[in-house]
């Protein structure tokens, strides 16, 4: 099964937006045993997607996102319209979806809207829940067409809910397993020198390594493919289980095969959960990232009291009673410092856990003895209060990023086992 | 002048690294007056890369990255000796470079490494500044080839120090224009449907307009393309005066071609910055995002100075103060308790404005009354609390980020013309 993945816009062709939907794509495919062969990025013009489609021919699977909005220049559902033959007629079912997405936000539908409703006749629908440009699945020769909306978002929801499960239906794909061990603390380079002999032995068991580096993580995926489901599960495993008496101190979970993204945050929201502990927050040079990352997946309220972002000194001293003399002594990125944010937050929220976290996130602030990516963490429970020093990088987004990710799984470190 | 960008590498096809390169070089090519017409990535195979050389053939030039590296999966540049009938020459002033890159690192090369010398013969070679592997300009009927290394940084140095300034030199290209307009709390068909006379007009004037939608904003891109650049610059203008006539007030900004993207935390920044004010946020539902959007921004302190995320009604009433009978009376999210969290922040934090959030992300905690994607907004100065209700959509994560953008844009839109 070969596939190729066409991305239709003239924002690619100009470099104002990354094409992450083609790498997005050939993760998911490559992961259901299908081959991305190609790919390419073509212009919202007649002459450059008819082309496209043409040369697409002899591939067995064609995924193609972008030029299904409403406006004059997205002209992708005109050109299906004209490859295929087939006139473009409205179903009724996406016109209903399209209708109650705008009454939903108090809007009546209007011409251009209705249009999207419109499909090549015969077209096998992909219904989009999350946007008003349905997706179409077509057929010419031995070639399957697959066209989705270019905004991640929706075209994403439609990969994973309706297209692989399609193709795994009616194509008989080879059985594929993969799991993936996530790791924090460790850097790609030292990592695969440490695993070196491990990494050298899994060709024997037809098991491929993937690195998937993150600022902060390491991702590590085990996949291999063949007949036997139970037997390649139980390779794998065994693998992993060497694998964690190696490095098992930088292994803060794994994420199973299908399963979504583990990151840390739902990891220890997870654990709370399970425990019933609640925890509350002090970032002072994460600004509220960790809030956010908390707060983005659904139930948070189960585990979350509430954050506090002391920016300023003065915030620190009057919303967290940090004495001044602290600054004056040690500074606001320090031991001390985090030690008092930690305790007092979990006061005022109530929570049984507490994060506090202080540093010096750059570009500016940096001195010789505190450089830029000197942060300082504290962890709280009832009876005691842990703090720790990290040396990040000379790079704001990151520093504040491999903070979040050095927090969480200092917390779950000293906090997990003990219960 | 059209491109072809071709990319190649299996780590491209699997989805394991995104693709950047194609991306910065469009742009770079688009600054110059290079229309790129085609993108494409395919596998480290010999079929592959001698069909897509082959096809490039069409276009004016072709920028190719990736395949160089001295290992054996990289195949690269014997494709171009096969693909340009030339055999492959030690180049002395490259094997120079080579020797000496790992003469610096203590390393005496190797034959694998001394081969990174070979160039087809005849070939104008681009000497790489940073690592192995040599850039190669060739050409073949009317297309000029250069490949460079897949390595971004030291690909980037070869276009902009030596690329591109030897195309300017050879060729005489047309200068590009683009400008962008940047809008929030419209969407992308109601937008179109009201500027559609505005946009049939552009035509005429050979501006081209893209819509470039992410949640909660829509841009808008006009470019052009002639001999007479202040000229270009002036219809551009122009028509941007037009649009601001009729969509006004939906526009938060306007981003200039090969400027850094515009987000709406950087234009209320730069503008608190100028107008020496600071801010303090009160964010119930989303959760500390627009706390962590304000300290990505280096230099964050001179304008931010913290936040409170009550995330439970405690919270609100004990660090915010907001009477337990708002909850009872109006509930959390409403107008009376926004107002309350707005004036609350703004004097815990000294801050000159503020802003308060709460509201129903979701996926659960709805009513009927108050449906997921319910959120009241209020924003308060030393005069004056605004509040403000929207209705966004059924997903959380996007909730987050419309409300973020809505938040913003209700501030500049009350206090940004009143100073």
């Amino acid at each position: 099964m070969r596939a190729h993945i066409l991305t239709i816009g003239d924002e690619l062709l100009i470099g104002q937006v990354i094409n992450t939907n083609s790498s997005w794509i050939a993760e998911q495919l490559n992961l259901s045993g299908i081959h991305v062969a190609h790919m390419s990025t073509v212009s919202d013009t007649r002459e450059d997607i008819l082309s496209a489609l043409e040369q697409s021919l002899k591939f067995d699977f064609v995924f193609i996102t972008g030029g299904l909005g409403p406006t004059k220049d997205d002209i992708t559902k005109q050109m299906f319209s004209e490859f295929f033959e087939r006139k473009l007629v409205t179903d009724e079912n996406v016109l209903k979806d399209v209708t109650e997405f705008f009454a939903k936000r108090g809007v009546i539908i209007n011409e251009l809207n209705r249009r999207q409703a419109l499909v090549p006749e015969g077209c096998f629908v992909i219904r989009n829940k999350n946007g008003t440009a349905p997706g179409m699945w077509m057929q010419k020769q031995n070639t399957i067409f697959i066209s989705m909306p270019g905004v991640p978002f929706e075209m994403k929801v439609m990969v994973s809910e309706d297209v692989i499960p399609k193709i795994r239906k009616e194509f008989d794909l080879p059985f594929i397993y993969h799991k993936t061990v996530l790791t924090q603390g460790i850097g790609e380079g030292i990592l695969a020198e440490k695993i070196e002999a491990w990494e050298d032995a899994l060709a024997a068991k037809n098991i491929k390594l993937a690195y998937l580096p993150q600022p902060g993580i390491v991702r590590l995926r085990l996949s291999t493919s063949g007949k036997d489901q139970s037997l390649l599960k139980k390779n794998v495993d065994e693998e992993i289980k060497k694998l964690s008496e190696q490095i098992g101190q930088y292994i803060y979970g794994f994420e199973e095969f299908g399963a979504e993204s583990e990151t840390l945050e739902k990891v220890v929201s997870q654990w709370l959960r399970e425990t019933k502990q609640s925890i509350s927050l002090a970032e002072s040079c994460t600004g509220g990232y960790i809030s956010s990352l908390f707060t983005a997946i659904p139930g948070a309220s189960d585990i979350f009291k509430g954050a506090i972002v002391p920016y300023t000194n003065q915030a620190k001293h009057e919303l967290l009673n940090v004495d001044e003399k602290i600054f004056e002594q040690y500074g606001a990125v320090s031991s001390q410092c985090v030690e008092l944010l930690a305790k007092h937050v979990r006061e005022k929220f109530g929570s049984d856990l507490s994060i506090a976290i202080s540093g010096i996130a750059g570009p500016t602030g940096g001195t010789p003895e505190k450089p830029v990516g000197t942060v300082w963490v504290a962890i709280a429970d009832n009876k005691n209060v842990y703090t720790k020093k990290f040396l990040f990088v000379n790079n704001r987004q990151r520093n504040i990023v491999m903070t979040a990710q050095a927090s969480l799984k200092f917390l779950l470190d000293k906090f997990r086992e003990n219960r």
